[in-house]
């Protein structure tokens, strides 16, 4: 079946269909390809510009998002908070306009405020694509985690996935939801009820979606588990007993996570804080994902910047081959 | 009439000939139809090198040079006072110097004091750009705007151009009006008697300025209106009652641009302080070139960075075609 | 004879062989000969990423690098401490495998802790280039200094190089004796014994150096020398009676590089004091490599960047021609 792409932003995939987030994903095994030649660069989106605004700390989400621009030939702009006209109080807005105003033609945004790239899009004629607002969303880890998963076990319908941590805070595991449940996963959330949406915890769950606090019992036969990263604020909050507990009860282990089906992977959106969330003999384990993770990042993004710009014409079609 | 053109450097145009201004803005005119290809990019700067040196915090202008720079197939390094030897306290000179050594072409220097780059022009042989010193002069924007009003309005011979609000400390006031009055327009320059230069207040005006301080008065009739950026420092300074104050009695209200002449436009070199200086329906309203003007500093800094390096060919020649 | 390069790091060229070093210089020269062009751009690494993470500050070393990466094409990534995932405490280990993940075929480290190079470059597969450890080492200041003297000097057998300042602290001064010993040149040390090394102050010096305090019996009849900047805060350490006594006993003026040999070069890896460890007479005069280092620089990292990615054939082959 025909894919017609229609989406102008990337915000968050909580309204995507099935179809959409398959497109996406199977543009990315063509961006895949593209990277594993001996010349890592296809020509589509030379002459277009891509505007990188992060409002917060990052290193992996940037720099894949400029290596993807730079891996399709389009020119990267980087701007910080810091350094920029945010300083002079200029609202998000402003810059947003101004950016678009300079040719900007995807703006990628991360931001300390949820919905900032709603907003951004409803306002801009460039495409956006959100980078993480907030607790709210992380679309592109979603899809890349996906991704990671699909190529690992295939279809994904009714594998089961455990995504065990912080999920109140985490704009991950939000992502993670809304893009595998379309594609047929079960999601299994698991952490401190603390740490746990009030909502979910009393089990007015999305749809595909299960609580299970104990991580032993997430575990035993899940197809794969996600872990998320600590953030060691959330004790002095008093939401945490304390990090060593932490690491005791959900930490995945190498005992733990051998209870799951075998060769199921473990996954980790970065950074890590090893011997917290995650041992250190689990993270660089036979299990692991956590580099492919990275390197599938590129590729999605590829293809997401490939599909918002170049309008959604099938993958690994002439666009991708030409001089470079 | 063939230009011949012979700058080594853009430090201000206070003694750039009409031809002159018009042969930038002319080039410039070129560079704006590169921007409007599918593929926004001429291969006449390949392989030079345009070093970005902004030691104050900037998006805009420093976004602006990047782009040109690229359009135009130029190699762009960025350095920020942050994280560089400044740091160690190394002086501009030696910074220039080493910029200049390592193979830069164009240095595009924005300092706080007043005179930096034309410190530095005198002393290494890259070509200088001034993007702002101090309260002295911003020229890039005062081309800028000439070459925005000229697009607008046509021959700019006795046109009547409004530039309103902190002219004192404004280094766009100062370059306007060394843009636009070799072009034949005439400024009038009003705002708070503070916050206009002494000698000015007192009628010591420079050839084709004028100055009004009733800003009603200033726009009746006007062919056009530049509001310049309020800091909020000022009122701090004392040089002020209150913002309120200041947005009741010289804010751009869409009343007060109504009795320009019909369609005269608005104009503010950003960032806005929306509410302030001007009104959000006149910042967003039929008048408004603030976008334009974004997207024609491109054009105008492509045209710049050009006539530096390639030496002040006919614009749209061979050059700005080819391979890219 | 023809060399085969094997090396896949540059950590430190301590253990490098006279003809490893002398291969990187010729390379060099073809490099050299690239920045000449009117296009000063070459093909080699088209499609490579060379990623910058810069956990120190520095202008000249990391855009070097950069310009020498983009003169090959390959793509640059700019990582910097702040703004980075370092803030939010993740390992340098971390770092730089999801760097390399990510597609980084060489990652350039400066860090502030002697050996990280060394302990990451054991740990991952991307090749890893040390641009300044602590002060341990900064290999690619030793070649390019190398690079310059034999430029000037021709063969260094038998040539004598004083090496003057806080020779304690200085990754520069260590690399440069790394460099110059295995070409044949004699190194000898000079500056205040509270700022030699302990060991070496007792006599047990490297092979090819020698000790002399007073830096004009050192200047006697040198082929060279190489001032080391002053770190001003080692005075606060109160090892220095004070920056005009360092000055006045140390510092290179005029009448002490006239004892050298006619025509020995005057060199300083920069930032530098000037009036400090050199006079601004000496830093500026006829006898000055200083703007020369730093050009040499961007063709020294060029063939370091070339050699691990490339592989070690011939300078000035094929690949350094082609379409740009």
């Amino acid at each position: 079946m025909k894919v017609t792409w229609s989406r102008r932003h990337v915000l968050e995939t909580d309204d995507w269909s099935r179809e959409e987030i398959e497109h996406v994903l199977d543009t990315a095994d063509g961006m895949l390809e593209v990277l594993s030649r001996p010349i890592r660069r296809a020509p589509p989106l030379r002459g277009r510009t891509v505007i990188l605004f992060f409002a917060e700390a990052s290193t992996r989400t940037r720099v894949s998002f400029e290596l993807a621009a730079k891996a399709l030939s389009a020119d990267v702009v980087n701007i910080t908070a810091t350094g920029s006209s945010v300083e002079k109080g200029e609202s998000l807005l402003d810059t947003a306009r101004t950016l678009e105003a300079l040719g900007g033609d995807v703006l990628v945004i991360r931001h300390g405020s949820s919905g900032a790239p709603y907003f951004v899009a409803q306002r801009v004629g460039a495409a956006v694509i959100n980078a993480g607002d907030g607790a709210h969303a992380h679309p592109t880890q979603g899809l890349v985690d996906a991704y990671t998963l699909r190529a690992k076990l295939g279809d994904l319908a009714g594998k089961r996935i455990v995504v065990v941590g912080d999920v109140l805070h985490s704009r991950v595991a939000r992502s993670d939801i809304n893009a595998l449940v379309p594609l047929g996963a079960r999601v299994t959330l698991s952490g401190p009820p603390t740490l746990l949406p009030a909502a979910w915890r009393c089990g007015d769950l999305p749809s595909g979606v299960a609580c299970e606090p104990d991580v032993d019992r997430a575990l035993d036969g899940a197809d794969g588990v996600i872990a998320l990263r600590l953030q060691r604020e959330r004790q002095e909050a008093g939401l945490l007993p304390s990090i060593r507990e932490y690491a005791r009860t959900w930490g995945l282990t190498e005992p733990r996570v051998a209870t799951m089906r075998p060769g199921a992977p473990v996954m980790h959106p970065g950074p890590m804080n090893e011997g917290v969330e995650i041992d250190a003999a689990v993270a660089h384990g036979a299990r692991s994902l956590i580099e492919e993770q990275v390197t599938n990042g590129v590729a999605v993004r590829m293809a997401l910047l490939y599909l918002l710009i170049a309008g959604g014409e099938p993958p690994a079609t002439p666009p991708l081959t030409g001089v470079v």
